[in-house]
């Protein structure tokens, strides 16, 4: 999605360590109208995958998700970090590692909305290593719902997450694909 | 707003201790829908204040905070609870209690995105005690910024919040009101 990427390249910070700061627009500051209209491209881009429900993780992944919710006309839902007090005792739950934390992180959802048979489209911000958005993956199983599609505004392509999710078989799409962070340059794939 | 009440009637639980239990459309699984809606009903409630940022705290903020900022055409930023790795080392930060964590948390901004002069409009999901909010207000002040205005999509009358923040002197405006949680029901504001 051209407008994405070229937010990326004018407002993205490569900061090392494969580390790309999209805190300006994405994940601290957030820019809605941009959001909105990568909310329109997930919905059209998944507009036939028959979705009941979309799933994301907080915390970045809820202003994405919630765009593509909205023109989708599904509930979504944000995996917790931390079990709330409103949340029942009996939750959905599992580990993924974050990478950006150094740290195992819990993924928790309530049975109250995520039922067997929904149909969920997982939707975060950056699809790197694949390992947070498979987690989601474990949650809509444990779940007994199916997994119909996977979208990340960012794709960080040396990662190889796309690898990790091919195996589900379901579309994977995402707005912008950073093919390397070498140096301090950002180089989209082809 | 007519119907936000009336989703809290249908949907809210009195969970008992003061907590009203909204999360199957507010703050774990989101209505999009009724998110947009509030999202027009701030910005038509605030239209003349002259807000040039949004400000929310990470997480539940985010779907209010974000949709107001898309009618308004203006950034928004969440106020971080953890520093992550791309922000840099001199942050805004205060400490907050929360109510349903029972500890008190961090509230975290980055000075890129919150600059002197700005003109903030606080959303919130909840004006319970105002804490949370008067955090936000000292990070805009830290930062040099000022105040315009506050919204929350529920108040609870009953914690005295509104009182706390009438010092600002700015509209603070809450989309349903809670007058009491006594037993088990949930009784309105007059």
């Amino acid at each position: 999605m051209e407008s994405l990427k070229e937010r990326i390249r004018r407002d993205g910070k490569n900061l090392g360590n494969g580390i790309l700061k999209v805190d300006g627009f994405v994940n601290h500051q957030v820019d809605p109208i941009l959001m909105d209209a990568c909310g329109m491209e997930f919905a059209r881009l998944f507009e036939n995958v028959g979705a009941t429900k979309i799933l994301t993780a907080e915390i970045s992944g809820i202003a994405p998700a919630l765009m593509t919710a909205k023109y989708m006309n599904l509930p979504v839902v944000y995996a917790r970090k931390r079990k709330p007090v409103t949340m029942p005792d009996q939750v959905f739950l599992t580990l993924a590692p974050s990478h950006t934390k150094g740290r195992m992180v819990e993924l928790i959802v309530s049975p109250e909305f995520l039922a067997n048979g929904e149909r969920v489209l997982i939707i975060d911000d950056f699809l790197a290593s694949g390992a947070t958005i498979l987690g989601l993956v474990r949650l809509a199983e444990i779940a007994g719902a199916e997994i119909v599609g996977i979208g990340a505004l960012i794709e960080k392509g040396f990662e190889g997450g796309r690898g990790a999710l091919e195996a589900l078989g379901v579309p994977v799409e995402s707005l912008a694909c950073i093919a390397s962070l070498e140096g301090d340059s950002i180089v989209f794939c082809e």
